[in-house]
């Protein structure tokens, strides 16, 4: 135990690509903005990936993964936008400036450009992949192992030809893959300059002694291991990606690859908060291991990303789930009232969670300057004096406008923290009549950008219907609705929450994607993948006294994300 | 693999409490119906838990824990009817009747409570507890080792000298427990007749190395173990409540005690669709254990649970979640659409999930004769002739009133399979009238049981407010809204599924429950627990074209069950 003590107390070892000084320390990769977004209706804007960006900061993760800069401008801009801001930020945990990683396939254009992506970053990393197991190089690479092998080595090379340092390659299928190839392959990519190797359960199938023990097969027959990092990324198709990323460390494992909240393709990633919570509470057991994560901004992190993904967490949810902490039975609330111990190891306040932060207890009219600031701190933002008058006194007008005030409302308030798009249709007046009759009838005034008003009105199957019909009938964007929640905020049918996802429709064809990066033509080896082409979808929320009224609200944000996007970003 | 094969071909091996003629056969059993229902907000009515007994009689579960009955006379009544009907019932994976378990603490009167409820069942077993941690005994119990050992001794003996034959005996919080006293204690409980002994992972912290080296350590120190099941019974509080059953299996375990949808105390318990799959799907690889669960009807156990506790999952839960089978990236798209190997290994049709059950293809007016029975016969009704007909006729009938029929509805038509609680009040006609001008008028037409015509207006603060205080001013229930969740169904706002989880009033005191139940008074040993006496709470939806209408439609269905739960059942 002293020894484990002395090693935290040293703080996190300084960065160093291929090695780290400390062998109980296990890096944290964050992909939340990749692997996170690629969930069903989860992509953010830009605006919201630097703001899950500066989360990340705030939480000390060690690696970014910015996105795929090759999938398309908009991901390549967020990504340059992200490693220009974020990885030149002192982080938590002894000022860690974040590794800002790009992903790219083992092609010459995807890595070209993920080095103009993150290049400006203090420390950019590339993480290239290719995938090694059999079923994946004949149904989707159509290439022999031979050529696979050829390619990783060369690609790896050319990532260093470029300007990269910092190379993470991925055997995509790893667990599916035949050991001794994948060994030939790591040892390839090392010798051509590679610094993290990462295995990848890219379908989610493994058990922890596989993982494990593969983590292990290839520290013990890859030549050159002692020079890279071993990196394992998990999925939770079986509920176990938790258990088979702590194997992995276990096995050797140093660097594992998160979400927020454990979003991701199908079932998901490993979650962050799952993670890091299990090596922490439980750290001798585990081997003494730990990260320089800095808990507390764990449930401020979760809310945001449910916030933009539109990703809700099921009420069981471990760590951040709303009923993660509450206890139902008489025999439990029993225990807990005598000795909290008896029921609950892990405190609320180890991961953000106090009492001022519940849904309940939110801030509103009657919220003076200290439990403003007390708030901005928990959001990462330690504001005195002129600056946090300047932020009360907005806050005050906001208060007077709007009933319930969110995270979000508050960081909006922060000078320069939080850029908005400016919206192209605002909401003036709304009215709509209901029920029982079979129909009903919105009318609904919206005002552009420019302060021009324009009425229209609609008859629908039920009032959302109709509102939303007449708000078409207006803004004529090409928009599809995929998605709709509502549930109620705040102390019950007090404040209605609606949270929406929209996609772009299929017949629009955007008018600002270079053809060659949506055709997926590479410079380098035409690998027959087909980048992110399908439609982008947003999430946006609304929020109001009136069911109806918050629907609304909601989809007109919505259709604001949907229209500001069709705009191209400075590249 | 032939041994394997042969070993599953041979089926599930004949019932016996203390001992499984098959060593790779994993009991399964389910406690969905009492430490799922101890999740906030997820109490079932009777009627609810008989429909999720039959689920659970149809995937073929070993064992059905049907609540604690000392606890309420409601909890012991509807145990006493699932033991009537389940458990004489002949269920899947070779007729396997269910066992039927019934908590107690170790105390003569919820013994004898625990017999009086399952004694009438096929199988009936009693599943009894007490705490063998350091922390419990002091600070819950206050008792001392001796005292503790003593107590389970004797009770065990007593459970049999009552008439139980098959006795679970379950070490609370047993992984902070000193393992040289649990081996004691299970000893001592052995030698009085106990069959099965649980290690539970209460508090939700351990680690799967941790579970399975306490299971080989129980298995290795225990007199007597070789006439006794160890079972594990794990918390998700770190996400590895499967990771810790599995790991408990390996090492030994031979039953498994899981929830559907993984539903429970805080972060839930193992999901049995996780754990079952997992065995299914990665055999050969974790020791060729094997279940007898019937895993195509866990897409609509699933769906059934979500429905009646009102615990929504997560798009991205494992197994059963929306997302669980969808592919948004471009690249993982075409991979499976070149072949679903690339990234899928579970198949829809594992789990009873195949395109006739998605939610975007329902059921209607427009369905025919054919659609309906293979519907039926995925909730488990194989229905022919005329009772086909009978049904189809009724089937024919709701779809002139309601456009979405649910599964749950199609259930409600079988004759004699769904008993429904006839409804005190239900809806007349509704009209509301809102917008953004402030406030909203509601009016509301309801009929009670005698046909009475009963109309009421109010103002609310939003439409839905308005509408459920109109309700409220006629029906003067002791009614409290705790939560309000609305999502569009069946392509985007066609139907609007709202879902509400009311409780009754705290100063509401049940007229029908006896008093020295309701104390904790026991007449046994007094151990120093409380029962539970919190206000019971009930989820309940409702589906319409407005979202408002669909809003007072889950209210007043929520308000009937509060009021049906008044009147006393048999016991």
């Amino acid at each position: 135990m002293a020894s484990i003590q002395a090693t935290l107390a040293a703080g996190r070892p300084v960065y160093s690509p291929s090695s780290i000084a400390d062998p109980f320390y296990v890096r944290i990769l964050d992909t939340t903005l990749r692997d996170g977004e690629q969930a069903p209706g989860a992509a953010m804007t830009s605006d919201q990936k630097l703001a899950v960006a500066r989360k990340l900061l705030l939480l000390g993760v060690d690696v970014i993964d910015a996105g795929f800069p090759a999938s398309s401008p908009e991901v390549f801009n967020t990504a340059k936008a992200i490693a220009a801001e974020i990885g030149n930020a002192q982080g938590a945990g002894g000022g860690h400036v974040p590794v800002i990683s790009a992903m790219g396939r083992c092609a010459r254009r995807d890595i070209d450009t993920a080095w103009a992506a993150v290049g400006g970053a203090k420390r950019p990393r590339i993480c290239t992949f290719i995938a090694t197991s059999e079923i994946h190089m004949k149904h989707k690479l159509r290439k022999s192992r031979e050529e696979v092998v050829a390619i990783a080595g060369e690609m790896v090379a050319y990532a260093r030809s470029v300007g990269f340092q910092d190379i993470s390659f991925g055997a995509e299928d790893s667990l599916r893959s035949e050991k001794d190839f994948l060994c030939r392959v790591f040892g390839e990519v090392i010798k051509s300059g590679a610094t993290t190797l990462i295995i990848a359960d890219t379908v989610g199938c493994s058990l922890p002694s596989e993982i494990g023990g593969l983590v292990a097969y290839i520290r013990a027959h890859t030549p050159g291991i002692e020079n890279a990092i071993v990196s394992v990324h998990c999925h939770n198709d079986l509920g176990l990606a938790n258990a088979n990323t702590l194997a992995g460390i276990e096995a050797g494992a140093r660097e594992v690859e998160v979400t927020i909240n454990g979003i991701g393709e199908r079932a998901g990633n490993a979650a962050l908060e799952e993670v890091v919570m299990a090596i922490k509470c439980r750290r001798e057991v585990i081997g003494g291991f730990y990260t320089g994560v800095n808990t507390k901004y764990i449930s401020a992190a979760s809310k945001l990303v449910v916030e933009y993904t539109g990703l809700n967490l099921q009420p069981h949810k471990a760590i951040v789930g709303a009923n993660a902490f509450s206890h139902e039975s008489g025999i439990h609330q029993d225990g807990v009232l005598k000795f909290r111990g008896t029921y609950e190891f892990i405190s609320r306040e180890d991961i953000g969670l106090d009492v001022t932060s519940e849904p309940g207890i939110v801030l509103g009219k009657l919220s003076g300057r200290h439990a403003l600031k007390s708030r901005l701190s928990k959001l990462g933002y330690d504001l005195e004096g002129e600056e946090l008058d300047d932020v009360f006194k907005k806050f005050k007008l906001l208060t007077a406008k709007k009933k319930h005030i969110t995270d979000d409302d508050i960081e909006e308030l922060v000078p320069g923290k939080y850029p908005q798009s400016k919206p192209i249709w605002s909401l003036g007046d709304f009215q709509v009549i209901h029920g029982t009759m079979g129909f009903s009838t919105a009318a609904v005034k919206l005002i552009n950008s420019d302060g021009k008003e324009r009425i229209s009105c609609s008859v629908g199957k039920g009032p959302i219907d109709a509102a939303y019909k007449a708000i078409d009938s207006i803004v004529k964007a090409p928009i599809k609705l995929v998605d709709y929640t509502n549930s109620a905020l705040d102390g019950i049918h007090a404040i209605s929450l609606t949270q929406v996802v929209v996609s772009e429709d299929k017949s629009y064809t955007p008018a600002h994607f270079p053809s060659e990066v949506a055709n997926g033509h590479t410079n380098g080896h035409a690998v027959s993948e087909k980048t992110n082409v399908h439609a982008m979808s947003f999430s946006a929320s609304g929020e109001d006294l009136d069911v109806v009224v918050s629907s609304v609200q909601a989809y007109l944000k919505a259709v604001n994300r949907i229209l500001v996007k069709r705009i191209p970003l400075d590249v």
